[in-house]
């Protein structure tokens, strides 16, 4: 990757949102509605299935020059040739991960509080993740919501860009555009709609605008 | 490593079967009982404790020339630095695995039929787990059980070393050995024995007395 990423909407995949649908089918709706970086996380299947899942899922997204990060599994992405990897607190350390996938792979970091964030300061990762925005369904383990009020504080503390995560949906995504994220994440957003790529085309606009405000 | 590794008696950790006793206390009493290799197996932990545990795990095991692999995970075996990585059918595939982690790691395949035993000949596979030799409780998603016979007839016809698993305690260890392993793995023999060490030391002196006849 030659230039920055385009953080503007960013999906993360859950399957147990899907349906009876297949995961490949909604990710090429989502990115023909308007999805910029997509994130492939799978918890409870084999290392087998994840693989060939990303294998699939880079296939479509290569030749679309939309990134593709691995959730977690920094061999899967090794494996596979990933654009990069998407890493919690209980996942493998930055300083580990970087080393192993080498300092052209994008890495984000998922943080939930301002001591996550203090500890990613003097690291060159590519995002964080801040999570979560607004409560929500999705993620039953994550911390107390940032709001739009620590968003902005932390847009202006922090060295990164910041991809925002947790209850964004068209209503709110103008506001925290406007408190300082440069994209939102959205998980139910989209793999839970009844049609992905109107979804995304919605949240897109929503963004675009805000981004031209 | 630059001698080929000692095969006789394989520990495959299960932390479930250890009760309230740390996993590097019973690895430690095992090694010095006679076990001569190491596998850690984790199915449900996250992957910053896996990693953690695997460390610490190399620490006491590195000094003593006692190799450790780490099952599934090839992240945390490159991240660690491990001696390689012990590989089942939902596993990353053998090709994808020697590929991230060189050609000097020690990688071994579980096989549990003919045909899993066919696809691995073309490979430079360091050895193959026989799974299971007699039936077992400890994993319930195995296959038919080899048997003897099929162990022996697998002997003749493979090129592989052959690291027997499943069922396998001091009254059969001889007749595994006899059969044509060139080591016995064992988890509950060991991770549930009530004195790992004793329980490694038996196991030792039956394999070797096995070899030595």
């Amino acid at each position: 990757m030659n230039h920055p990423p385009d953080w503007r909407l960013y999906l993360v995949t859950d399957r147990s949102l899907i349906g009876s649908r297949n995961l490949v089918d909604v990710v090429r709706e989502a990115v023909q509605g308007g999805v910029t970086i997509v994130q492939l996380r799978e918890k409870s299947c084999s290392t087998r299935e994840f693989l060939d899942l990303a294998r699939r899922l880079l296939a479509l997204l290569k030749p679309l020059h939309i990134p593709l990060l691995i959730n977690d599994r920094v061999d899967i992405a090794l494996a596979i040739g990933a654009d990069g990897a998407h890493l919690g607190p209980s996942d493998m350390p930055y300083p580990d991960a970087r080393r192993l996938l080498g300092p052209n792979a994008l890495i984000g970091l998922s943080v939930q509080t301002p001591a996550q964030v203090a500890e990613t300061q003097p690291w060159d990762v590519d995002y964080l993740g801040v999570s979560p925005i607004f409560p929500t369904p999705t993620k039953t383990d994550t911390g107390t919501p940032w709001g739009l009020d620590g968003l902005r504080s932390l847009a202006h503390h922090n060295r990164h860009p910041l991809v925002a995560i947790g209850g964004i949906h068209p209503h709110n995504a103008a506001a925290v555009i406007h408190a300082g994220a440069h994209g939102i994440a959205v998980v139910s957003a989209i793999c839970a709609a009844p049609n992905p790529r109107t979804a995304a085309t919605t949240l897109r606009h929503t963004i675009d605008s805000a981004l031209s405000t």
